[in-house]
């Protein structure tokens, strides 16, 4: 079966070390398949890492090898981990990355990368990307056991979960997770899944409480108190205006249809914005 | 034999938009090999897209699905489409992409993509990238044939034609089309196959009616009216100074050698040229 | 086996110039697999992508195929070339760009580019990359003998060598070469292998010299007088603060932990900086 590593780090496209992870991966598994999800991860930012994580996964392919390397504390004591979870492989530094993963499983494992025979021959001190986390992904990619590679446990760093809480009222409150290419904000209010005018709530950070919402009686309050309308897409609002939309993931977004909605709305991730039953 | 789909989109490379459509070929089509054009179209810029579709449209391998991506109309009515071409397969939104594919045949059809057996699961609203064109492309390459996809027709959205004027007295009118990464200027003008001093020109925008030019009978005149010699390549003018030539597209080009003619000429897309015999 | 082209350019990311060649060669070697190193390389930067080459080098699968278009001259005298080196095949104009790389064998041979059969049909004057490069990078990954691209020389253009100098009483003379998108600088002071506190000194520019070296008793002078401390990792500063240490191309690097050194430090390529004894 190929096998698909996919890659998300903070490392730009200018430098070629993101090309010597990819060599080092292909002079142990050549028929591996790299899928760049990401390379423009703001510098040491993790949170985002792992939320774009949290995103991909339900698209990546059965027995994927997600290699993330955001690692500020590169060659300090923080540990080098391989982790199983249902249909899905990660490697990685364990800071945080894979925290929104775990949040819908506890059927995983992690092994410690420390068996040099699954490293390059020189470990430097700044670059394990290279030297110990792209090695493992591509042996991972041969169907190496979890076990080989290191002692196996369950004890993860996990970040503080993102804003998301009820009201009460039928209101829930979150904050903006991040801006994409188009301006559009990304919002830590969901998952809904669309189906017509009633959503299904099944919010994707525990504790879980589903519950169906009616969309025509919802509204989105920005923190300057500004009021924007629900619709479906970008062309349900005039050219110009703001609307507040179920995004592709899922989750609640804020866009301005034709325009740059992070710009014109001056909203960053951790503003706190809240879903609204209207009147 | 190998499939390769190519893509074109407007998402950048810094969100993991395109990662996710990537994700979403791996799962139906891992043998298809991706090959990127380009993800910097500006976003909504349709006619950019066009235009570089059809400049790399003689460099694809045969039977190639060229995915292009760029749908401001995402969620509304406009049609999801793929088309068939003679030796090209196209996957997009019927907004005029491939209009520019179409001038040199009339061999061609198209579905409309709305077998929800060659989508994703659940489509969203404002990413049929990742939920109807990627698995498009992905059964394409499998060879599943255009029919299964959806009804057959012919009627495409047409993009207005880029301007290329016969002026009379040798004289030829056009307008930039963009500038690259080096601030060369790509123009309307073309093409051209370059053979030593007579260049045969053969017009890509129909009507089409070809003729021959003698390269040293010929200049460019700037908006501005700044006359701009003829060359061969960027090392024909002197350091710092500007020169015509026919481009690696056969278009006509304008640069500064070891400059940025974009910059230092002020020229945007839209600004029109003569290409003039001279005296 | 498996044969991998190892991409170098600086076309950039935002047109279809790297998505052309990556065609032309698709439709050679549909099999060969792509690693993009970068394509980043300031236009025109021979010297920078021919650190970048040397850099990545001991990374590459044996066998790889090195294409390197860096190419200012294109379409003037300047020779195309094939090299062969041991275990690496390189691919690009001769202007220097593998300089660094034949500093450590003189067992190589050179083909020009001149056999039509190995080139596309057409030949554009301002794009070898596409119509020369490509194909000669996809035929060599094919197996086709050096000897078959045009006639063999040894003579190569050579750039001049970085600055790496002893300066008597254990200090050694050095450049910034370039910084990464961390802000990092990478000097030409090197290579050092890392065995704990010892480090082992051997002169990446000829002539060879080998030595060892306590790294305790050393430290770094910066243009301006000021004094960084050698360190391990980034963590081995205080937050905020500059640390020199072998980096991950075995290469003394100046960095700022949590910062960005090129900025703060308002260090560029070929400012000079001592690796001094201290006392």
């Amino acid at each position: 079966m190929t096998k698909h590593i996919a890659i998300i780090t903070d490392f730009g496209m200018d430098d070629t070390y993101l090309g010597m992870m990819k060599a080092a991966i292909a002079g142990i598994s050549p028929e591996a398949r790299i899928i760049d999800l990401t390379h423009a991860i703001p510098p040491g930012d993790v949170q985002r890492a792992a939320f774009e994580a949290w995103r991909v996964r339900s698209y990546l392919p059965p027995e994927t090898v997600l290699l993330a390397v955001v690692d500020p504390g590169v060659g300090t004591k923080r540990r080098a981990i391989a982790l199983k979870l249902p249909g899905l492989y990660c490697v990685g530094p364990d800071n945080g990355l894979f925290s929104f993963l775990l949040y819908s499983t506890n059927k995983y494992k992690a092994a410690e990368l420390v068996n040099p025979h699954y490293q390059l021959q020189t470990i430097s001190n700044t670059f394990h990307g290279r030297d110990i986390f792209a090695p493992a992904a591509a042996y991972l990619a041969q169907d190496i056991p979890l076990e080989d590679f290191g002692p196996i446990s369950q004890e993860l760093v996990r970040l503080p979960d993102p804003l998301l809480e009820d009201l009460g009222a039928g209101s829930i409150q979150g904050e903006i997770m991040q801006s994409d290419h188009f301006g559009n904000l990304i919002t830590s209010i969901g998952r809904f899944d669309n189906t017509d005018d009633d959503l299904s709530f099944k919010p994707w950070i525990p504790p879980f409480s589903a519950r169906t919402i009616i969309a025509q009686d919802y509204e989105v309050i920005l923190p300057q108190g500004n009021v924007v309308p629900l619709g479906r897409t970008f062309g349900d609002a005039p050219k110009g205006e703001a609307l507040a939309y179920i995004g592709s993931s899922g989750l609640l977004e804020i866009a301005i249809n034709g325009g740059d909605a992070a710009k014109t709305l001056n909203l960053t991730p951790g503003d706190e914005i809240i879903f609204k039953l209207k009147g």
